[in-house]
This record gives C-alpha cells, sequence and structure tokens, in this order.
C-alpha cells in the first residue's frame, strides 16, 4: 500500500533498540483518512472469505480494525488485556508473550462475542514475532470459529512472526512489509503477501 | 440520537451496581455503522467550531472518535494511561480518579501533538463525575490549545460529571444522557445539550 509506505518512510522514526515508531499516524496520533484507506484495502483481499467477525487487540489495532469492519459489514471484537489472574469462566483467555516489556500479560475475549460458527479476521497494527496474533487465533481456536487470515497495517519482515504464520498455512497479508531499518534508511518487501 | 438510545435500551445492561454495560455495539463488541453515524451526528454539532485536533483516551473513546475525526477531516490523538510515576519532559501528564475502580491513574500526550494554536474537540464514550474529562482538558490547558467542547456517547445525567462542566462554561454535547436507569429500565433526559 504505497500510501502507508510513504508515511512510514517519511513519518516513521526508527530507535536505537529496533522499535519504529510511527506515532504521528497510527500509534499516539491516528490519521483517520488513512486508516479509511486501510480498512478498504483488507476488505479488497478479505472480502470473499465469508468473514463474520473482525477481531484486533487493544489498543492501537482498534482504528484500523474499525474501518476494516464497517467495510465487511460485520462486527468489531476487540480483546481486552487483563492484569487478573482470576480466569473467566464467561471469557476465553490466552496468554502472550510481549518481547518489547520481557514480560507476559493475558488477553480475554467474552464468550458471547466470538461464536462457533463465526469466520473471523484479525486485523491488527503490528506483527512482529507474532505473538499477539498468536494469542488472537488461540482465543478463535477456544471458541471453535474458524480464522479466515489475519490483515497487519505493518509487518516487521525481519522478525519471525510473519514466517512462523504462514508456515502454519495462515493468510497473512500485510500492508507493509519492512525488510530492514535503520535509524537512516527504511526499506521494504516487494511483494506484500506469500 | 435515536439508533443510539434504540440500542441501548435494546441491549444495555445495567448491572446491580450502577454500571451500564454496553459491551454489544460499543466497549468490546464494536458496531461499525453505529460509529459512523455517530462521527457525523458530532460532526453536524461541532463543524463550525475551527477544530484542529479530536482528542480521546483509550481505549472505548477510539472508535467514536477516529469517525468524528474523519469528518472533519483532523487527526485523532488518544491520550495513554500510563502506570509510569515518572513525569516525562515530552508529554503533558494529568491524574485521574476512577471512581468504578477506586484509585488514580495517570494520562499523557505527547507535547508534539498537542500544540498552542490547536483547537480541541474531547471525544469520550461515557460521561459520570467527568473525571476523565476533567483530566483531558488538563493536558488541553497544560499545551496551551484551546478546548472547542466535548462530545459525550452516552451520559449519565444522574451522576455529577456533565452538570460540573457545563457550570465551567464548556460545552458539552451528549447523544444519549441517561436520567435514571434500572436493572429493569433505562429512561433519556429530552434535550441533549444545555
Amino acid at each position: 500500500m504505497d500510501l502507508l509506505k510513504k508515511m512510514i518512510t517519511e513519518k516513521g522514526i526508527v530507535l536505537k533498540d529496533g522499535v519504529l515508531k510511527v506515532d504521528s499516524f497510527l500509534n499516539h496520533c491516528i490519521d483517520p483518512q488513512l486508516m479509511k484507506s486501510i480498512g478498504k484495502e483488507f476488505y479488497k483481499k478479505f472480502k470473499d472469505e465469508g468473514i463474520t467477525k473482525v477481531l484486533t487487540l487493544e489498543t492501537s489495532g482498534i482504528a484500523p480494525a474499525v474501518f476494516t469492519a464497517l467495510e465487511l459489514e460485520v462486527p468489531l471484537i476487540f480483546a481486552k488485556k487483563t492484569q487478573s489472574k482470576n480466569s473467566s469462566d464467561l471469557a476465553y483467555e490466552s496468554n502472550v508473550h510481549s518481547f518489547t516489556k520481557g514480560k507476559d500479560y493475558r488477553i480475554r475475549v467474552s464468550k458471547e462475542y466470538l461464536l462457533k460458527g463465526d469466520r473471523v479476521l484479525i486485523i491488527d497494527d503490528f506483527l512482529a514475532n507474532g505473538q499477539a496474533a498468536k494469542g488472537l487465533c488461540d482465543l478463535i481456536e477456544k471458541s471453535g470459529a474458524s480464522l479466515a487470515g489475519i490483515g497487519i497495517v505493518i509487518e516487521k519482515g525481519f522478525q519471525k512472526g510473519g514466517a512462523l504464520l504462514r508456515e502454519k498455512g495462515i493468510r497473512v497479508h500485510s500492508l507493509a512489509i519492512i525488510e530492514n531499518m535503520s535509524e537512516k534508511m527504511i526499506s521494504f518487501r516487494n511483494e506484500e503477501e506469500k
């Protein structure tokens, strides 16, 4: 998606620890017109998959996901991060390991919103090690719903998450895949889907 | 906003502790078509205010706020809740007291996104005691920007937040104001703005 790559190149900031900061249009300040375009792009890619729900993880996934759900004319569910150590009978839960923060957290979706007959599209802002996506897939599996695919705004192609998910046969579509990045330059992988 | 009131009446669940649960279309599962209508409604109310930024608080404010920002053709900023006790030179911060959780938390916006010349519309999902709105107003004041008004999806009219903000001369527009609620019934205030 050319507009997105342009914005990453022009406005993204690569920090020393390998973090790509896109706070100016995705993770703190949000460009709503870009989110609308992202929704249309995911719609084009996944419209024939019979999707009944879009699933994301709070917080930064919500904006791109809500526009995708609007285009697909289905509800959006956002999984919640919870600090509660008690599991709930009313929710599906999974553990997610955050490499950035060096710790685990739990994510949760109420059982009433993910149903056995659902066909679910996961949307998230970033894919790096794939831990959040793995957790969301786990919630879908626990519910008995089926996974239609995963739509990612920015994939860090030099980290292993995308490869791990694709190896499992999951359809992953990323709007921008970063091949390499340094403080001076960001380069993208040409093909966006394998 | 009739569609919203209808959904609150049909799908809202009043819990014993005075909590209104609207998880099925706003706070966990999100109805994107409703969010689009909400954005259009806030646009109609605030389009002549010269707004340059929409400001909300993660998480549930993001969906209605991003559609409002889309209509107004301005960026959305979401303030982040932070557990960090260290203040940052790079951010405006404020304390928010949560009556529901019985504790304080801090909210934060990077200084680079709220500027002196900005005219800011606050959008949030709920208004009850007004603590979150007060914290967001405080961030705007610290930045030197001006507050255009506050758009609220659901106001609990029987709690004091709305009155406190309006007494200060702040323009508050709520799409649905709940006058009374019990487990059996929810009633709305007729006028939506004073």
